[in-house]
Protein backbone atom coordinates (compact mmCIF):
# COMPACT_ATOMS: atom_id res chain seq x y z
CA UNK A 1 0.00 0.00 0.00
CA UNK A 2 2.79 2.57 -0.61
CA UNK A 3 3.94 3.68 -4.02
CA UNK A 4 7.11 4.30 -5.88
CA UNK A 5 9.45 6.65 -4.23
CA UNK A 6 11.62 9.67 -6.23
CA UNK A 7 14.51 6.96 -5.83
CA UNK A 8 12.68 4.04 -7.29
CA UNK A 9 10.78 6.10 -10.36
CA UNK A 10 12.52 6.02 -13.86
CA UNK A 11 12.00 8.73 -16.90
CA UNK A 12 9.88 7.06 -18.82
CA UNK A 13 7.65 4.37 -16.45
CA UNK A 14 4.23 4.50 -17.60
CA UNK A 15 0.66 3.27 -15.96
CA UNK A 16 -3.28 3.24 -17.20
CA UNK A 17 -6.30 2.87 -16.57
CA UNK A 18 -9.26 1.93 -19.29
CA UNK A 19 -12.92 2.61 -18.52
CA UNK A 20 -16.13 2.78 -20.08
CA UNK A 21 -18.04 5.91 -19.19
CA UNK A 22 -21.97 5.11 -18.50
CA UNK A 23 -24.83 7.16 -18.24
CA UNK A 24 -24.85 6.22 -14.47
CA UNK A 25 -21.19 7.12 -14.16
CA UNK A 26 -22.46 11.10 -15.50
CA UNK A 27 -25.58 11.20 -13.02
CA UNK A 28 -23.01 10.66 -10.45
CA UNK A 29 -20.60 12.74 -11.04
CA UNK A 30 -23.29 15.25 -11.95
CA UNK A 31 -24.62 14.78 -8.52
CA UNK A 32 -21.37 15.12 -6.23
CA UNK A 33 -20.09 17.43 -8.57
CA UNK A 34 -23.07 19.85 -8.89
CA UNK A 35 -22.07 20.22 -12.56
CA UNK A 36 -25.61 19.34 -13.39
CA UNK A 37 -25.33 21.87 -17.18
CA UNK A 38 -28.28 20.44 -19.49
CA UNK A 39 -25.05 19.21 -22.12
CA UNK A 40 -24.92 16.15 -19.60
CA UNK A 41 -28.59 15.85 -18.28
CA UNK A 42 -31.15 16.98 -21.00
CA UNK A 43 -31.08 15.43 -24.08
CA UNK A 44 -33.68 17.38 -25.48
CA UNK A 45 -31.43 20.45 -25.44
CA UNK A 46 -27.79 18.29 -26.13
CA UNK A 47 -29.66 16.87 -29.06
CA UNK A 48 -30.02 20.26 -30.77
CA UNK A 49 -26.39 21.32 -29.21
CA UNK A 50 -23.60 21.11 -31.68
CA UNK A 51 -22.64 17.52 -30.02
CA UNK A 52 -25.42 16.58 -30.65
CA UNK A 53 -26.54 14.44 -27.73
CA UNK A 54 -25.77 14.58 -24.31
CA UNK A 55 -21.86 14.21 -23.54
CA UNK A 56 -19.64 13.08 -20.24
CA UNK A 57 -18.07 15.92 -17.96
CA UNK A 58 -14.63 16.63 -19.56
CA UNK A 59 -13.74 16.21 -15.62
CA UNK A 60 -14.62 12.83 -15.41
CA UNK A 61 -11.73 11.73 -17.63
CA UNK A 62 -9.36 14.74 -15.06
CA UNK A 63 -10.62 11.92 -12.21
CA UNK A 64 -9.24 8.82 -14.27
CA UNK A 65 -5.88 10.59 -14.41
CA UNK A 66 -5.86 11.17 -10.80
CA UNK A 67 -7.02 8.03 -10.19
CA UNK A 68 -3.78 6.50 -11.91
CA UNK A 69 -1.24 8.81 -9.80
CA UNK A 70 -2.96 7.72 -6.64
CA UNK A 71 -3.13 3.98 -7.47
CA UNK A 72 -0.74 3.11 -9.52
CA UNK A 73 1.84 5.27 -10.66
CA UNK A 74 3.42 6.88 -8.12
CA UNK A 75 0.31 5.19 -6.02
CA UNK A 76 -0.32 5.50 -2.38
CA UNK A 77 1.42 8.47 -1.06
CA UNK A 78 1.28 10.51 -4.08
CA UNK A 79 0.42 14.19 -3.22
CA UNK A 80 -0.89 15.96 -6.48
CA UNK A 81 0.36 19.50 -7.19
CA UNK A 82 -0.34 20.55 -10.50
CA UNK A 83 -2.81 19.36 -13.17
CA UNK A 84 -2.90 21.20 -17.32
CA UNK A 85 -5.86 20.16 -18.79
CA UNK A 86 -6.50 20.44 -22.39
CA UNK A 87 -9.96 18.88 -23.46
CA UNK A 88 -9.88 17.88 -27.05
CA UNK A 89 -13.13 16.14 -28.06
CA UNK A 90 -16.13 15.37 -26.26
CA UNK A 91 -16.46 12.14 -24.51
CA UNK A 92 -20.25 10.16 -24.98
CA UNK A 93 -21.79 7.47 -22.88
CA UNK A 94 -20.17 4.23 -23.79
CA UNK A 95 -17.00 5.33 -25.22
CA UNK A 96 -13.72 3.45 -23.49
CA UNK A 97 -11.61 5.86 -22.31
CA UNK A 98 -7.86 4.97 -21.38
CA UNK A 99 -6.16 7.83 -19.49
CA UNK A 100 -2.26 7.02 -19.55
CA UNK A 101 -0.17 9.13 -17.39
CA UNK A 102 4.23 8.63 -18.48
CA UNK A 103 7.30 10.12 -16.21
CA UNK A 104 9.00 12.59 -18.36
CA UNK A 105 10.86 14.30 -16.10
CA UNK A 106 12.49 13.92 -12.49
CA UNK A 107 12.65 17.81 -11.06
CA UNK A 108 14.18 19.15 -7.77
CA UNK A 109 12.94 18.91 -4.60
CA UNK A 110 11.36 15.58 -4.90
CA UNK A 111 8.88 16.26 -7.98
CA UNK A 112 7.79 14.86 -10.79
CA UNK A 113 6.93 15.87 -14.04
CA UNK A 114 4.43 13.62 -15.83
CA UNK A 115 2.52 13.51 -19.24
CA UNK A 116 -1.32 12.90 -19.07
CA UNK A 117 -3.50 11.67 -22.19
CA UNK A 118 -6.67 10.30 -22.47
CA UNK A 119 -8.06 8.84 -25.24
CA UNK A 120 -11.03 6.71 -26.26
CA UNK A 121 -11.30 3.36 -28.03
CA UNK A 122 -10.34 4.60 -31.38
CA UNK A 123 -7.33 6.35 -30.17
CA UNK A 124 -8.87 9.89 -30.63
CA UNK A 125 -7.18 12.12 -28.18
CA UNK A 126 -9.72 13.69 -25.64
CA UNK A 127 -8.03 15.02 -23.44
CA UNK A 128 -3.86 15.79 -22.96
CA UNK A 129 -2.03 17.94 -20.43
CA UNK A 130 0.92 17.33 -17.40
CA UNK A 131 0.64 17.14 -14.08
CA UNK A 132 3.24 17.71 -11.15
CA UNK A 133 3.37 15.16 -8.18
CA UNK A 134 5.01 14.13 -5.62
CA UNK A 135 5.33 10.74 -5.41
CA UNK A 136 5.68 9.27 -1.42
CA UNK A 137 8.67 9.59 0.67
CA UNK B 1 -31.48 27.82 -20.66
CA UNK B 2 -27.98 29.56 -22.51
CA UNK B 3 -24.91 31.08 -20.95
CA UNK B 4 -24.09 34.97 -21.59
CA UNK B 5 -22.25 35.15 -24.60
CA UNK B 6 -18.56 36.43 -26.32
CA UNK B 7 -20.48 40.12 -26.38
CA UNK B 8 -22.39 39.80 -23.30
CA UNK B 9 -19.44 38.95 -21.44
CA UNK B 10 -17.16 41.52 -19.25
CA UNK B 11 -13.61 41.80 -17.81
CA UNK B 12 -14.46 41.36 -14.08
CA UNK B 13 -17.78 39.20 -14.54
CA UNK B 14 -17.54 36.52 -11.78
CA UNK B 15 -20.05 33.53 -9.88
CA UNK B 16 -19.54 30.79 -7.74
CA UNK B 17 -20.61 27.90 -6.19
CA UNK B 18 -20.81 26.46 -2.74
CA UNK B 19 -21.02 23.21 -1.26
CA UNK B 20 -19.84 21.09 1.53
CA UNK B 21 -17.76 18.01 0.94
CA UNK B 22 -19.49 14.57 2.47
CA UNK B 23 -18.45 11.47 2.96
CA UNK B 24 -20.97 10.49 0.29
CA UNK B 25 -19.31 12.42 -2.14
CA UNK B 26 -15.79 10.99 -1.71
CA UNK B 27 -17.37 7.11 -2.43
CA UNK B 28 -19.19 8.18 -5.42
CA UNK B 29 -16.45 10.43 -6.93
CA UNK B 30 -14.15 7.36 -6.06
CA UNK B 31 -16.32 5.10 -7.58
CA UNK B 32 -17.40 6.94 -10.65
CA UNK B 33 -13.45 7.99 -11.44
CA UNK B 34 -12.07 5.02 -10.35
CA UNK B 35 -9.75 6.58 -7.90
CA UNK B 36 -9.95 4.51 -4.60
CA UNK B 37 -6.64 5.62 -3.48
CA UNK B 38 -6.34 4.95 0.66
CA UNK B 39 -5.62 8.45 1.33
CA UNK B 40 -9.68 8.88 0.47
CA UNK B 41 -11.16 5.37 1.23
CA UNK B 42 -9.22 3.77 4.09
CA UNK B 43 -9.14 5.69 7.00
CA UNK B 44 -6.48 3.28 8.99
CA UNK B 45 -3.83 4.38 6.32
CA UNK B 46 -4.88 7.90 6.30
CA UNK B 47 -4.63 8.38 10.10
CA UNK B 48 -0.87 7.41 9.67
CA UNK B 49 0.05 9.26 6.92
CA UNK B 50 0.94 13.61 7.01
CA UNK B 51 -2.54 15.00 6.41
CA UNK B 52 -4.03 12.40 9.73
CA UNK B 53 -7.10 11.33 7.83
CA UNK B 54 -9.29 10.46 4.70
CA UNK B 55 -9.24 13.30 2.78
CA UNK B 56 -11.58 14.18 -0.61
CA UNK B 57 -10.16 13.60 -4.08
CA UNK B 58 -8.59 17.17 -5.34
CA UNK B 59 -10.17 16.57 -8.65
CA UNK B 60 -13.80 16.97 -6.79
CA UNK B 61 -12.88 20.75 -6.30
CA UNK B 62 -11.86 20.75 -10.36
CA UNK B 63 -15.60 19.50 -10.75
CA UNK B 64 -17.22 22.24 -8.78
CA UNK B 65 -15.21 24.87 -10.84
CA UNK B 66 -16.66 22.93 -14.35
CA UNK B 67 -20.05 23.65 -12.22
CA UNK B 68 -19.94 27.15 -12.28
CA UNK B 69 -18.69 27.58 -15.98
CA UNK B 70 -21.43 25.01 -17.43
CA UNK B 71 -23.99 26.37 -15.14
CA UNK B 72 -23.44 30.23 -14.27
CA UNK B 73 -21.09 31.71 -16.01
CA UNK B 74 -20.80 32.05 -18.86
CA UNK B 75 -23.73 29.02 -18.56
CA UNK B 76 -24.86 26.54 -20.64
CA UNK B 77 -23.27 25.83 -24.10
CA UNK B 78 -20.24 26.97 -23.23
CA UNK B 79 -17.35 24.10 -23.88
CA UNK B 80 -14.62 23.72 -21.87
CA UNK B 81 -10.76 24.00 -23.54
CA UNK B 82 -8.35 24.49 -21.24
CA UNK B 83 -7.97 24.57 -17.41
CA UNK B 84 -4.69 24.70 -15.21
CA UNK B 85 -5.19 23.71 -11.24
CA UNK B 86 -2.81 23.85 -8.35
CA UNK B 87 -3.68 21.73 -5.84
CA UNK B 88 -2.49 23.57 -2.52
CA UNK B 89 -4.13 22.31 0.03
CA UNK B 90 -6.03 18.60 1.44
CA UNK B 91 -10.02 19.14 2.11
CA UNK B 92 -11.12 16.92 4.37
CA UNK B 93 -14.89 15.71 4.56
CA UNK B 94 -16.96 18.03 6.10
CA UNK B 95 -15.39 21.29 4.82
CA UNK B 96 -17.47 23.75 2.76
CA UNK B 97 -15.78 24.70 -0.12
CA UNK B 98 -16.25 27.64 -2.79
CA UNK B 99 -15.16 27.49 -6.38
CA UNK B 100 -15.34 30.84 -7.73
CA UNK B 101 -14.92 31.53 -11.44
CA UNK B 102 -13.46 35.25 -12.51
CA UNK B 103 -13.30 36.64 -16.41
CA UNK B 104 -10.09 38.14 -16.40
CA UNK B 105 -9.32 38.54 -20.60
CA UNK B 106 -11.20 37.92 -23.43
CA UNK B 107 -9.50 36.91 -26.03
CA UNK B 108 -9.82 36.22 -30.09
CA UNK B 109 -11.75 33.63 -31.50
CA UNK B 110 -14.60 33.96 -28.85
CA UNK B 111 -12.72 32.51 -26.25
CA UNK B 112 -12.44 33.81 -22.45
CA UNK B 113 -9.97 33.63 -19.97
CA UNK B 114 -10.87 32.82 -16.12
CA UNK B 115 -9.21 32.42 -12.63
CA UNK B 116 -10.32 29.55 -11.25
CA UNK B 117 -10.51 29.36 -7.56
CA UNK B 118 -11.67 27.00 -4.64
CA UNK B 119 -11.35 28.10 -0.95
CA UNK B 120 -12.85 26.30 2.22
CA UNK B 121 -14.40 27.92 5.11
CA UNK B 122 -11.66 29.50 6.52
CA UNK B 123 -11.34 31.24 3.41
CA UNK B 124 -8.31 29.31 2.81
CA UNK B 125 -7.24 28.69 -1.14
CA UNK B 126 -7.64 25.15 -2.09
CA UNK B 127 -6.93 24.98 -5.54
CA UNK B 128 -5.95 28.11 -7.73
CA UNK B 129 -5.56 27.81 -11.82
CA UNK B 130 -7.01 29.09 -14.48
CA UNK B 131 -8.94 28.03 -17.63
CA UNK B 132 -9.89 28.62 -21.07
CA UNK B 133 -13.40 28.66 -22.23
CA UNK B 134 -15.70 29.40 -25.42
CA UNK B 135 -19.02 30.70 -24.01
CA UNK B 136 -22.11 29.69 -26.22
CA UNK B 137 -22.84 31.60 -29.42
CA UNK C 1 -40.77 -5.02 11.51
CA UNK C 2 -40.08 -8.48 12.70
CA UNK C 3 -39.38 -11.70 10.62
CA UNK C 4 -40.77 -14.87 11.51
CA UNK C 5 -39.17 -16.55 14.50
CA UNK C 6 -38.09 -20.37 14.66
CA UNK C 7 -41.29 -21.78 16.22
CA UNK C 8 -43.26 -19.96 13.26
CA UNK C 9 -40.78 -21.04 10.04
CA UNK C 10 -41.90 -24.62 8.40
CA UNK C 11 -40.15 -26.41 5.88
CA UNK C 12 -41.11 -25.68 2.42
CA UNK C 13 -41.54 -21.75 2.85
CA UNK C 14 -39.95 -19.47 0.73
CA UNK C 15 -39.46 -16.10 -0.41
CA UNK C 16 -38.38 -14.02 -3.69
CA UNK C 17 -36.93 -10.75 -4.93
CA UNK C 18 -36.90 -10.10 -8.43
CA UNK C 19 -34.92 -7.14 -9.91
CA UNK C 20 -33.55 -5.80 -13.00
CA UNK C 21 -29.79 -5.98 -13.18
CA UNK C 22 -28.82 -2.85 -14.71
CA UNK C 23 -25.77 -0.55 -15.88
CA UNK C 24 -25.96 1.87 -12.39
CA UNK C 25 -26.25 -0.72 -10.04
CA UNK C 26 -22.90 -2.55 -11.53
CA UNK C 27 -21.17 0.93 -11.42
CA UNK C 28 -22.69 1.18 -7.71
CA UNK C 29 -21.54 -1.90 -7.22
CA UNK C 30 -18.43 -1.92 -8.16
CA UNK C 31 -18.03 1.88 -6.46
CA UNK C 32 -18.52 0.44 -3.36
CA UNK C 33 -16.90 -2.76 -3.27
CA UNK C 34 -13.54 -1.55 -5.16
CA UNK C 35 -14.57 -4.50 -7.65
CA UNK C 36 -13.91 -2.53 -10.69
CA UNK C 37 -12.34 -5.12 -12.69
CA UNK C 38 -12.57 -4.53 -16.51
CA UNK C 39 -15.51 -7.57 -16.77
CA UNK C 40 -17.70 -4.95 -15.60
CA UNK C 41 -16.20 -1.69 -15.96
CA UNK C 42 -14.97 -2.04 -19.97
CA UNK C 43 -16.35 -2.36 -22.72
CA UNK C 44 -13.59 -3.07 -25.46
CA UNK C 45 -11.95 -5.47 -22.85
CA UNK C 46 -15.16 -7.56 -22.18
CA UNK C 47 -16.26 -7.90 -25.77
CA UNK C 48 -12.92 -9.41 -26.59
CA UNK C 49 -13.43 -12.09 -23.56
CA UNK C 50 -15.18 -15.27 -23.52
CA UNK C 51 -18.49 -13.33 -22.02
CA UNK C 52 -18.36 -11.07 -25.10
CA UNK C 53 -18.99 -8.12 -23.68
CA UNK C 54 -19.22 -6.80 -20.00
CA UNK C 55 -21.35 -8.63 -17.12
CA UNK C 56 -22.34 -7.69 -13.57
CA UNK C 57 -20.94 -9.04 -10.13
CA UNK C 58 -21.93 -12.23 -9.41
CA UNK C 59 -21.71 -10.79 -5.69
CA UNK C 60 -24.62 -8.65 -6.68
CA UNK C 61 -26.98 -12.06 -6.76
CA UNK C 62 -25.80 -12.82 -3.36
CA UNK C 63 -26.74 -9.28 -2.26
CA UNK C 64 -30.27 -9.79 -3.80
CA UNK C 65 -29.99 -13.34 -1.27
CA UNK C 66 -29.29 -11.54 1.46
CA UNK C 67 -32.02 -8.94 0.66
CA UNK C 68 -34.27 -11.26 0.97
CA UNK C 69 -33.48 -13.05 4.16
CA UNK C 70 -33.30 -9.43 5.75
CA UNK C 71 -36.62 -8.36 4.40
CA UNK C 72 -39.28 -11.11 3.64
CA UNK C 73 -38.15 -14.51 4.98
CA UNK C 74 -36.98 -14.78 8.07
CA UNK C 75 -37.31 -10.93 7.79
CA UNK C 76 -35.93 -8.42 9.86
CA UNK C 77 -33.71 -9.63 13.32
CA UNK C 78 -32.57 -12.66 11.35
CA UNK C 79 -29.10 -13.20 11.76
CA UNK C 80 -27.10 -14.20 8.55
CA UNK C 81 -24.55 -17.23 9.56
CA UNK C 82 -23.21 -18.91 6.11
CA UNK C 83 -23.94 -18.67 2.46
CA UNK C 84 -22.10 -21.03 0.07
CA UNK C 85 -22.69 -19.97 -3.21
CA UNK C 86 -22.44 -21.13 -6.98
CA UNK C 87 -21.59 -18.75 -9.62
CA UNK C 88 -23.16 -21.26 -12.47
CA UNK C 89 -23.98 -18.21 -15.77
CA UNK C 90 -22.92 -14.91 -16.25
CA UNK C 91 -25.39 -11.64 -15.61
CA UNK C 92 -25.38 -8.99 -18.26
CA UNK C 93 -26.92 -6.07 -17.81
CA UNK C 94 -30.83 -6.04 -18.39
CA UNK C 95 -31.12 -9.09 -17.19
CA UNK C 96 -34.23 -9.55 -14.68
CA UNK C 97 -32.91 -12.02 -11.90
CA UNK C 98 -34.62 -13.71 -9.20
CA UNK C 99 -33.35 -14.23 -6.15
CA UNK C 100 -35.18 -17.65 -4.44
CA UNK C 101 -34.77 -18.95 -0.46
CA UNK C 102 -36.38 -22.11 0.35
CA UNK C 103 -36.50 -23.06 4.14
CA UNK C 104 -35.27 -27.08 3.92
CA UNK C 105 -34.42 -27.71 7.40
CA UNK C 106 -34.96 -26.52 11.16
CA UNK C 107 -31.55 -27.20 12.60
CA UNK C 108 -30.70 -26.91 16.30
CA UNK C 109 -29.92 -24.18 18.28
CA UNK C 110 -32.62 -21.82 16.56
CA UNK C 111 -31.10 -22.01 12.97
CA UNK C 112 -32.49 -23.07 9.86
CA UNK C 113 -31.48 -24.00 6.45
CA UNK C 114 -32.31 -22.78 3.16
CA UNK C 115 -31.76 -23.33 -0.01
CA UNK C 116 -30.99 -20.09 -1.84
CA UNK C 117 -31.34 -19.67 -5.92
CA UNK C 118 -30.48 -17.35 -8.37
CA UNK C 119 -32.48 -17.72 -11.91
CA UNK C 120 -32.74 -15.22 -14.70
CA UNK C 121 -35.83 -14.29 -17.00
CA UNK C 122 -35.39 -17.74 -18.93
CA UNK C 123 -35.44 -19.61 -15.73
CA UNK C 124 -31.24 -20.17 -16.12
CA UNK C 125 -29.59 -20.87 -13.12
CA UNK C 126 -27.22 -18.29 -12.08
CA UNK C 127 -26.67 -18.67 -8.80
CA UNK C 128 -27.24 -22.15 -6.08
CA UNK C 129 -26.16 -22.19 -3.01
CA UNK C 130 -26.99 -22.69 0.73
CA UNK C 131 -27.87 -20.43 3.64
CA UNK C 132 -27.92 -21.02 7.36
CA UNK C 133 -29.53 -18.04 8.97
CA UNK C 134 -30.37 -17.88 12.90
CA UNK C 135 -34.49 -16.22 12.67
CA UNK C 136 -35.60 -13.47 15.26
CA UNK C 137 -36.80 -14.63 18.54
CA UNK D 1 -4.85 -6.25 -18.35
CA UNK D 2 -4.75 -9.86 -17.21
CA UNK D 3 -4.29 -11.52 -14.39
CA UNK D 4 -1.75 -14.85 -13.05
CA UNK D 5 -2.33 -17.61 -14.99
CA UNK D 6 -2.95 -21.05 -13.25
CA UNK D 7 0.90 -21.73 -13.62
CA UNK D 8 2.26 -18.34 -12.53
CA UNK D 9 0.37 -19.33 -9.75
CA UNK D 10 1.80 -20.89 -6.48
CA UNK D 11 0.74 -22.10 -3.45
CA UNK D 12 1.08 -19.29 -0.59
CA UNK D 13 -0.10 -16.32 -3.08
CA UNK D 14 -1.73 -13.75 -1.13
CA UNK D 15 -3.38 -10.38 -1.87
CA UNK D 16 -5.69 -7.93 0.03
CA UNK D 17 -7.96 -4.89 -0.58
CA UNK D 18 -8.86 -2.34 3.00
CA UNK D 19 -11.62 -0.14 3.00
CA UNK D 20 -13.45 2.09 5.46
CA UNK D 21 -16.86 1.13 5.25
CA UNK D 22 -18.85 4.34 5.51
CA UNK D 23 -22.59 4.97 5.52
CA UNK D 24 -22.70 6.01 2.20
CA UNK D 25 -21.49 2.38 1.10
CA UNK D 26 -24.87 0.91 2.99
CA UNK D 27 -26.70 3.24 1.57
CA UNK D 28 -25.76 2.56 -1.67
CA UNK D 29 -25.38 -1.50 -1.02
CA UNK D 30 -28.92 -1.42 -0.21
CA UNK D 31 -30.17 1.01 -3.16
CA UNK D 32 -28.70 -1.85 -5.38
CA UNK D 33 -29.10 -4.89 -3.70
CA UNK D 34 -32.88 -4.21 -2.50
CA UNK D 35 -31.44 -5.12 0.64
CA UNK D 36 -32.93 -2.28 3.44
CA UNK D 37 -33.31 -4.05 6.11
CA UNK D 38 -33.83 -2.19 9.03
CA UNK D 39 -30.41 -3.38 10.54
CA UNK D 40 -28.73 -1.68 7.89
CA UNK D 41 -31.27 1.63 7.33
CA UNK D 42 -33.25 2.38 10.23
CA UNK D 43 -31.66 3.69 13.44
CA UNK D 44 -33.95 3.44 15.58
CA UNK D 45 -34.77 -0.31 15.23
CA UNK D 46 -31.36 -0.90 15.41
CA UNK D 47 -30.38 0.74 18.70
CA UNK D 48 -32.77 -1.74 19.90
CA UNK D 49 -31.19 -4.65 18.19
CA UNK D 50 -28.71 -6.93 19.70
CA UNK D 51 -26.54 -4.96 17.98
CA UNK D 52 -27.37 -1.52 19.38
CA UNK D 53 -27.00 0.49 16.24
CA UNK D 54 -26.79 -0.17 12.43
CA UNK D 55 -24.33 -2.71 10.80
CA UNK D 56 -23.32 -3.05 6.85
CA UNK D 57 -24.67 -5.97 5.14
CA UNK D 58 -22.02 -8.69 5.75
CA UNK D 59 -22.76 -9.57 1.91
CA UNK D 60 -20.40 -5.50 1.59
CA UNK D 61 -17.75 -7.83 2.29
CA UNK D 62 -18.17 -10.44 0.49
CA UNK D 63 -17.57 -7.79 -2.61
CA UNK D 64 -14.36 -6.71 -1.39
CA UNK D 65 -13.53 -11.14 -1.49
CA UNK D 66 -14.91 -10.78 -5.20
CA UNK D 67 -12.54 -7.46 -5.60
CA UNK D 68 -9.23 -8.72 -4.56
CA UNK D 69 -10.06 -12.02 -7.44
CA UNK D 70 -10.87 -9.78 -9.94
CA UNK D 71 -8.26 -7.18 -9.51
CA UNK D 72 -5.35 -8.40 -8.14
CA UNK D 73 -4.93 -11.91 -7.53
CA UNK D 74 -5.39 -14.22 -10.17
CA UNK D 75 -6.53 -10.75 -11.41
CA UNK D 76 -8.42 -9.63 -14.70
CA UNK D 77 -9.95 -12.66 -16.66
CA UNK D 78 -10.41 -14.65 -13.39
CA UNK D 79 -13.37 -16.70 -13.61
CA UNK D 80 -15.21 -16.93 -10.14
CA UNK D 81 -17.26 -20.30 -9.68
CA UNK D 82 -17.50 -20.58 -5.68
CA UNK D 83 -17.54 -18.93 -2.97
CA UNK D 84 -18.44 -20.42 0.49
CA UNK D 85 -18.90 -17.49 3.85
CA UNK D 86 -18.97 -17.34 7.48
CA UNK D 87 -20.82 -14.20 8.84
CA UNK D 88 -18.90 -14.45 11.70
CA UNK D 89 -18.96 -11.12 13.81
CA UNK D 90 -20.97 -7.46 12.49
CA UNK D 91 -19.16 -4.87 10.68
CA UNK D 92 -20.51 -1.10 11.70
CA UNK D 93 -20.06 1.85 9.77
CA UNK D 94 -16.43 3.47 10.41
CA UNK D 95 -14.97 -0.26 10.39
CA UNK D 96 -11.60 -0.25 8.32
CA UNK D 97 -11.67 -3.93 7.01
CA UNK D 98 -9.58 -5.50 5.28
CA UNK D 99 -10.58 -8.66 2.89
CA UNK D 100 -7.46 -10.89 2.53
CA UNK D 101 -7.36 -14.13 -0.58
CA UNK D 102 -4.72 -16.93 0.24
CA UNK D 103 -3.77 -19.66 -2.45
CA UNK D 104 -4.27 -23.18 -0.74
CA UNK D 105 -4.39 -25.54 -3.54
CA UNK D 106 -3.89 -25.74 -7.13
CA UNK D 107 -6.45 -28.07 -8.43
CA UNK D 108 -7.21 -30.27 -11.27
CA UNK D 109 -8.79 -28.24 -14.70
CA UNK D 110 -7.27 -25.17 -13.98
CA UNK D 111 -8.77 -24.38 -10.54
CA UNK D 112 -7.64 -22.84 -7.41
CA UNK D 113 -8.55 -23.11 -3.98
CA UNK D 114 -8.05 -19.89 -1.84
CA UNK D 115 -9.28 -19.09 1.75
CA UNK D 116 -10.87 -15.59 2.05
CA UNK D 117 -10.78 -13.97 4.88
CA UNK D 118 -12.36 -10.50 6.13
CA UNK D 119 -10.50 -8.77 9.53
CA UNK D 120 -11.64 -5.22 10.48
CA UNK D 121 -8.91 -2.69 12.49
CA UNK D 122 -8.87 -4.71 15.36
CA UNK D 123 -7.82 -7.75 13.78
CA UNK D 124 -11.29 -9.77 14.58
CA UNK D 125 -12.15 -11.99 11.58
CA UNK D 126 -15.74 -10.86 10.92
CA UNK D 127 -15.99 -13.15 7.28
CA UNK D 128 -14.58 -16.71 6.83
CA UNK D 129 -14.81 -19.06 3.82
CA UNK D 130 -13.16 -20.81 0.24
CA UNK D 131 -13.53 -19.62 -3.17
CA UNK D 132 -12.81 -21.98 -6.05
CA UNK D 133 -11.97 -20.04 -8.82
CA UNK D 134 -10.94 -20.25 -12.60
CA UNK D 135 -7.18 -18.07 -13.63
CA UNK D 136 -7.30 -16.19 -16.74
CA UNK D 137 -5.66 -18.71 -19.50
Amino acid sequence: MKGKTYDELEVGMSASLTRTVTEADVVMFGGVTGDLNPAHFNEVYAAASPFKGRIAHGMLGAGYISAVFGMSLPGPGTIYLEQTLGFKAPVRMGETITASVELVEKLPKGRCRFTTTCTNQDDTVVITGEAIVLPPR
